[in-house]
């Protein structure tokens, strides 16, 4: 295995766990959260801000870094790390999640307009090229379509035909290709190629879509074998909606495949209650020594709840968008909701001249005011996403940091119950 | 007087000078280049970021900050420097400029969006809330106006109202609430409130709003005893537009008066030889040891041809909105034409590792190649607009030191022709 994940602690009471994963551009300390790089940039933020903040690994897509500029280009210019100047743990996502928000997400309007359109700084384009969800024809074949009605996503057997949501040209997923994809951009993890339903898929098709992410699971690990730098580790993904036998074979099926990680996809059901039960029917399923990745969650209660099972790393683009739209984050002393987020743009802080937290230590509470932030964002001035997402990323890295600390000092079951009451 | 300036060498063979203003907030080596910060903020960057880059000053805005948030909520905070955590020199513009931008600039269609609309970090709004220069019904009366036919800016003799470019609210300012607002703010440097004509203004109308503006000038003075802060130097405003007997009596007027700068403003005629002339006939009739500032140029060869012809002072906002257009500043060395800029969204960038300009210590040029920058200017994404902000006000604050050691070591002449070979 070319990645060594060493177990430290572990509660007593419930699954959660630290522990440190070993790979070629550092370590980190799980649980961990990652900061969403979707086209190589953490939005407004620099390497040098990450590494400020304590971030320890970025997530980048396959999907969207295929289009533009292209993987053949970043293999050109020595891989993502080098491209981004990013020299520590970075992981690439497979392409399978855009199968959702390019596909079934527009169909059933259940998808965010930021996952089609990541290089949206705030606001949705005045008029998209591309779809919007009431454009779209629902129930003709699988996938979303364009304002003109072509088909934006195409699933089959083989793998998924897209229509590029930047121009309209065509490009074809495969897990062969996704897989050598994610070797020329060189990420340290890469995930399996899987195709990620909806919420509202029926059993029938959750299950055929399934037996389809099993099939591809195989063909990603026969890939990677082929054309991996020596360094990279791959994680599959379980797939399986919110039913339970489709998850309990996924986690079995996956969990038993020589993947160096897990990672837990798709559709996690209507409710956080749902969630945790998808969670309770898969994480006892899958080996206990390989780290084990809820994709795409990052509130701060369903990063409690995830570690609680035995969740070891999260991604979500949510505290840098809620950052840029005006909600920042504040420390349970300062909260007012379970939430813990406020609203920057509210005229109650416009002559506040306490920092966003008193607790935080980050490089914008240190410098600035809530009366500033307030006027900044008001204003519409670029400094203010930064500032913005700095602080929310750091009250993201500083949540794991407390709570790696409360498993290690065997105070987790306080720690989450603290959080809860507000909840 | 408040502000001391002492000029340390003289160039032989033009009015090329350097010297040190000495102000509350620190020292400034002239000539120099300052950051604009409109709505106190400079886009994209702080002012961590300024003070790397080597920003000496930068200047704020009367207009758009008593709009939003209103000068009374600076002063409650502790004034600008607290407000935007600048603790370096700082200036502010006094209105006057907008009853040009607001006025006659859309009347006559010769203005820019961006100095409607600071707030519009790249390309102007979808639908602007108020007017756009087509919609602007010219010839009645002095003004702008805005979609629905109403004037955005209206001069009489006593001052000028306008409306609210953000809501339509009214706002009047007059010399004396001008001054005052600018006191509350607590800049460094102020200037006098005048009325920046445009350069389709004919010698009548100039006339006519040179004289209401040497009336503003004494009423500025007057004001500026009663309520400032005992650390505010104020700068007086020639005016004149392209008449050269009107820029002499200006320059002989406001030159005779206690003011304790000097600026020049207005419409700098129609080409850079008017330009070349206007200074030509002002600078000679101004006191010789008070600082001169040329107000909104700064393009490189503006400000090399300005220097030769005495000015200490300048600010621009163009260099910050080139960088956020893609156009890069270059050095001599690496330019292929005389405005020494690249267009880094130009597809031949796509696979260039070099930095932007690699005789350019900018943190930008540091740490990211062209090819970096090319992509991330391409996705659009946030972090471009800083990197690229950080480099260009870089290659500006390079310029004027490169300038002011050209001055210093007798090498000014050679130093002017060696850019204007390249013009």
């Amino acid at each position: 295995m070319t990645l060594t994940f060493d177990i430290r602690h572990r509660d007593g009471a419930t699954l959660a766990r630290t522990g440190t994963l070993h790979t070629a551009h550092g370590e980190i300390e799980t649980p961990a959260f990652m900061a969403v790089a979707t086209q190589a940039a953490v939005k407004t933020l620099t390497p040098e801000d990450l590494e400020k903040i304590g971030v320890q690994l970025l997530i980048a897509n396959t999907y969207h870094l295929a289009l533009r500029p292209g993987a053949d280009q970043i293999a050109e210019l020595g891989g993502l790390h080098a491209f981004m100047n990013w020299q520590r743990p970075l992981m690439t996502d497979s392409g399978g999640f855009q199968v959702f928000s390019l596909g079934a997400a527009i169909r059933d309007g259940v998808g965010k307009i930021a996952d089609i359109f990541p290089d949206e700084p705030h606001p949705p384009p005045p008029s998209p090229p591309l779809p919007s969800p009431d454009e779209v024809q629902s129930g003709e074949g699988r996938g979303g379509r364009g304002a003109k009605g072509e088909a934006l996503c195409q699933i089959d057997d083989d793998g998924v035909s897209f229509r590029s949501h930047l121009d309209g040209k065509r490009m074809r997923l495969e897990p062969e290709n996704s897989i050598h994809i994610q070797h020329q951009l060189g990420a340290d993890l890469i995930l399996a190629f899987d195709e990620c339903t909806s919420p509202l898929d029926s059993y029938e098709y959750t299950r055929e879509a399934l037996a389809r992410t099993h099939r591809w699971a195989l063909r990603c690990l026969e890939q990677h074998g082929k054309t991996r730098h020596e360094y990279q580790a791959l994680f599959g993904i379980v797939q399986g909606g919110a039913y339970r036998d489709l998850r309990e074979e996924s986690a079995g099926f996956i969990g038993s495949l020589p993947f160096d990680g897990l990672a837990i996809g798709g559709s996690l059901g209507k409710s956080k209650k749902d969630m945790h039960a998808i969670l309770d029917w898969t994480i006892p399923r899958l080996p206990e020594g390989k780290p084990r990745h809820l994709l795409g969650i990052g509130e701060i209660h369903d990063i409690i709840e995830g570690v609680a099972r035995g969740i070891d790393l999260f991604d979500c683009a949510a505290p840098t968008r809620w950052a840029r739209n005006g909600a920042l984050i504040v420390s349970r002393a300062e909260a007012l909701n379970a939430e813990r987020r406020i609203n920057i743009s509210n005229a109650r802080f416009a002559l506040d001249r306490s920092p966003v937290d008193s607790d935080c230590d980050c490089y914008t509470c240190q410098h600035f005011s809530r009366a500033y932030l307030h006027h900044l964002h008001r204003a519409r001035e670029l400094s203010y996403y930064r500032l913005a997402s700095i602080h929310n990323l750091r009250a993201m890295t500083r949540l794991m940091h407390d709570l790696r600390r409360s498993v290690t000092e065997g105070r987790f079951s306080d720690f989450r119950l603290a959080e809860t009451a507000r909840a």
